[in-house]
């Protein structure tokens, strides 16, 4: 049950934005240039960090959602999902991507906790100086985003469909369409 | 000493502003909506919360930055800003305000620490919806902000002179203004 009145017909953050389209505005175009923009990270790598830091969160909406952006994205499709929200260390990603997924972890839990270790390990696999920025600005956003969602007890779809309609779209036209709700 | 190439000539955010310009556009746009946009709360009393959750989190650029900021705003100036830091239920601000940021600090902790009580406690001294969203999304986006600066390492000054001037800047002119740089 939503802590303000947020209609029970949109999940997740799209009824937040319905809510207040004056903060969507901006949340949205970061979502937009972050997850989809010019990167050296794929959109499927950057949506896989995003559902990590959401499982991370125990944030079921984001986890969802983002998993299944991910899975859209990566030429392996679903498989690295999972298991990379189970244990990165064990799934068959980069070892840079795991490295990345370490600062991923370390932002979470807070920014202090990024260490010139994390950075050195995550360079030594080839990480770029915007990669290890994109990763940083992504676990930090995703704080964010899950914190929103669960903060307001925004409605939370059981559905897995309901994840594979809103990848569709969301692949198809971006994130400026999570403004106006599922077509 | 930042994680990335940062410069050492400007400050906090600032400095990743002008590294990745195309993620500092919505987040400068974020924060002006949010902490200068309308909102049934003020923008000390906006710049108050940005200034505890970062204190909270430990964020002392963050911290400092808001906090000038609120005192530079709120009609009783400094004081209040730094009591309600050390400890809210003392601090010479409205009941109302007192419960508000007891939803920001539960929002910080994560967001399923928000709880029905919380928001209630929040109705009962007269908090309307759009405060109760305003607060849980300032709290979550300074989970975001602070784990952003700190996470990459940037400059924190130790002059409290710097986070004046910073305050003279964001109150005439504006959250865009940090996309420049000082004057």
């Amino acid at each position: 049950m939503a802590h303000i009145p947020l209609g029970d017909d949109l999940p997740g953050i799209t009824s937040l934005f319905r809510y207040r389209p004056e903060t969507a505005r901006p949340l949205s175009e970061l979502a937009e240039v972050l997850l989809r923009g010019e990167s050296p990270l794929s959109r499927g790598e950057r949506e896989l960090i995003a559902a990590y830091v959401s499982a991370q969160n125990d944030c079921r909406y984001c986890y969802s959602s983002h998993a299944a952006f991910a899975a859209a994205q990566l030429p392996e499709g679903t498989e690295p999902v999972g298991d990379v929200c189970a244990d990165p260390s064990s799934a068959s990603i980069s070892a840079k991507m795991k490295a990345l997924l370490e600062i991923a972890a370390a932002v979470r839990e807070g920014g202090k906790s990024v260490s010139d270790e994390h950075v050195a390990a995550a360079r030594a696999e080839g990480a770029t100086d915007v990669e290890i920025h994109d990763v940083v600005l992504i676990a930090a956003a995703f704080c964010m985003f899950n914190r929103y969602v669960d903060g307001l007890g925004a409605f939370t779809p059981d559905d897995p469909a309901a994840y594979e309609a809103m990848a569709d779209r969301v692949v198809r036209f971006g994130y400026a369409s999570s403004l106006t709700g599922p077509r």
